[in-house]
């Protein structure tokens, strides 16, 4: 399914900075970049870099000091996903994952899933299989989370949104990351570009490692699953800022959109009650 | 510099398990693991897993129930490390990092650097280099930090520790970190075997990417620093644990040592208060 | 109904030491103190202290260096309680309220109810009234918090244990404080003596501000209600301490009794879905 | 010395609520109310409560449903205090302390004490006495912690400013008592008016138990300390509130003032480097 995304970040550089974007969107066997266009205004150095393991595409900018500093990313993005049914699914078996699966079974800064192994296992551990259980910690997240713009930080992290129960959809991701791997289900944050998002802004869901595949979950339930063009995976929202700062830098604004540039778009709202899940790949 | 390590590690196995060992010491270039011997009492099924990334080398074990189950890991390893004086060091580029070395930027599970800035500015911002502020925050954490074994346990993190400042070489290591990071120098932890350690344990410090090298600190100034031999690095001790237990099991007990081969070895204890670095490549 | 109460406390004091205590019974219209006696081995000065809000019975020892240093305290206690049926209740008028009583709906050091505001409700706002709410409250932690002695330390607060799930006597009842304040019911923290405890130790659980008296809960649902003898209440622990220790002093051992002297106890264990409530007053 | 306050507060009132207001001066032997109003917009129902311990005077309103609430508080009041030399303090006396003033030595829930013993020793613990440790961990709070408007919200407390070094005036005030009690000196908090306050609003400092009387410090350094009307004392902002709101209602707006009333004011700035002190009683 094609789309367009566009993204407009504007800041105020005091001093000579660095700026670590990561805004492109992945280009893959899996989604197919066919278009692109990055540009700066002033127009300033940059380098692209990409994150071995992740895919993950940073363009690194040097920035001379600028009262109006503007960049904009637009692209058209062809994105592969498949829908299908987890009624029935495999147990996990941890000696065949990779290390780099592995890895996202570890806490991490915003996902402390080692203070959540009882109350995960109280919660979900009955339920049949790694999808039902993963559908139902989405669930839980969603009716009792509240979405509230402003009700949280840069430090917020899963630990305290299971108590707080407020927060944007990054608490939403966290806490639902932090909850897998409580259950010793591999799970990574998943950020990108949104179609039908009200706000005009980057979303952040998450993946579980099922059956093999990565699934994505979005607690949020803002979004249909199937018009997402994934910037970047990660633990947790330290591996996949839209852009970290070095230097004297202040944020002014941000913006991201996304279009459909097709016609016969079928939107899939994953309730986690039924047994369908999707992966991109 | 030849070493000899041996690890012993006891578990009550209670149903099916896995277990992830990284206690194999690492093998590259820099440093050479001449003969190598791992066992488990009884046998059992193992894989071989490699972190791409890191180098880490990870052992996947199964293992049926049982009431004495042994790991036994022994080696001869010849290090590499190199001695030199730092009282000039440039600044760091951001631009032209690595994405693997820009991700020990980042916080992480037990050493959240952006909960530090304004400490580790206002303590450390002033001195004149990278090297001069690590062996700052080193010495002060040496100065201000009881070692006190059973003061800490696996959640506590750098956040706890410069406030409660009381904690194991772990602890010791996750404030180096987190300091690090908060003044933009990366840094990673570092596992190993640790010659003259008088605890036989596994031992656990930190390296600082300055001047375009991972050199290496310990701020329980407990050991030579020239007598390492290096398990792992990660981001932190989540990313290095020396086993990650999967199913029900019991830790019995762990023992590690490192004894020299030669003859001549000339011990390297840095106070952090001169300029004299060391790095293991 | 009669019991008679022992303590004993050990310590090695290695200064000269202040030790402030909190184990006599409280003497009111309600709890009869019939005998009593209190001394430490070798004798040494002490000064009883009352708190004048709470009625607790503080006494205050000068201790010089002693080895061996030993408390014994001996009471025979008759408490009075009352047990009834709570399927009525009238809702709490806060403007009625006391201030002695508006300051149990603070949050404290282990009672962070400012926290807990949208789980409290989500999970217990619906109930139809106080008693049904701290019921419902009570019995939830029951079933979800494991009782794992050790699995806790004197920092551990309530904002810990709604999400971590283990502790002690103390976790159970500083959860069930900060549950009920943040409900907009005054809590305050109970300790006592305990008849039926399996452990030789004394007990902590916490009572309710409801329909104009203070109702017994135990979310350990250890003991029968109506087996305790009090020694005070607090906002929390940090109002309560056994022994508040100020000078250098090991602690060796503690014990606490509570016997049985008549003959006709029949048990109240609370199971928290009925609708019977026990005050003490 | 004579001035007169006022207090505005604001509010739009949903449902049927109560606010207890906690915005009038102490009336007391050493601070004298002269004439007082308090008048709300439209009338309701009020009741005047008074803590036993504390003094502070609470007062209980009924508010029906209003758009638009006020409230106005004013009073001309005289305030007594003591300045004096401080150089010799004799060591505090455990044993001859009051059960009120052993509360001040305890963690409450934004001065967690018992978290920071072994800093604040290490820090300040070598001062010659009391007075001299308080001065100087007041000094170090004006050094380094950043006044910074909007960084910190009602659920900060001293164990997050201790390591983030930022804060409005209750987190001065709250790391100021945390670090006391952990230097066993007890400690608690003040709210008061002050005169030239430069932004008009209530503010917040801490009075320390020094040589038998309570001595207030102010780690803002922002006003005069002989320019203050006392409202109240407590152990943390959780007792002394200016407003606790039980109902649905929404803040609007807050404002207070303190004008001099007479003319020969020789302002006090305590810059706690020297051996002056203050004490209101």
């Amino acid at each position: 399914m094609k789309f367009e995304v566009n993204a407009k970040l504007k800041y105020q550089v005091i001093s000579d900075s660095t700026i670590i974007l990561n805004i492109h969107a992945l280009n893959n066997e899996h989604q197919k970049v066919m278009e692109e266009r990055f540009t700066t205004n002033p127009s300033v150095k940059f380098k692209a870099l990409k994150s071995l393991s992740a895919e993950n595409r940073l363009m690194s900018i040097e920035i001379p000091p600028q009262e109006n500093f503007s960049i904009n990313y637009q692209a058209v993005v062809d994105n592969v996903f498949e829908i299908k049914d987890y009624t029935e699914v495999s147990d996990l078996v941890i000696a065949k994952l990779s290390p780099e699966t592995l890895t996202y079974l570890h806490p991490s800064r915003y996902c402390q899933s080692d203070r959540l192994y009882r109350l995960a296992n109280n919660m979900f551990g009955y339920k049949a299989n790694d999808f039902a259980k993963v559908s139902a910690l989405t669930h839980w997240i969603y009716l009792n989370v509240e979405y509230l713009s402003g009700s949280t930080n840069a430090q917020t992290s899963a630990y305290d949104t299971v108590t707080e129960q407020a927060g944007v959809c990054r608490d939403f991701a966290h806490l639902g990351i932090a909850l897998c791997r409580a259950l010793t289900i591999p799970a990574r944050y998943f950020t990108g570009y949104s179609y039908l998002l009200s706000n005009p802004d980057f979303h952040a869901c998450f993946e579980a490692y099922i059956n093999g595949s990565w699934l994505l979950f979005d607690a949020t339930k803002l979004v249909p699953l199937n018009g997402m063009i994934k910037i970047a995976t990660g633990r947790d929202a330290a591996d996949a800022a839209v852009a970290s700062i070095f230097g004297d830098v202040n944020f002014v604004s941000s913006e991201a959109s996304c279009q459909l540039l097709e016609t016969d778009f079928e939107p899939f709202y994953a309730d986690y009650l039924g047994a369908n899940g999707i992966s991109y790949l």
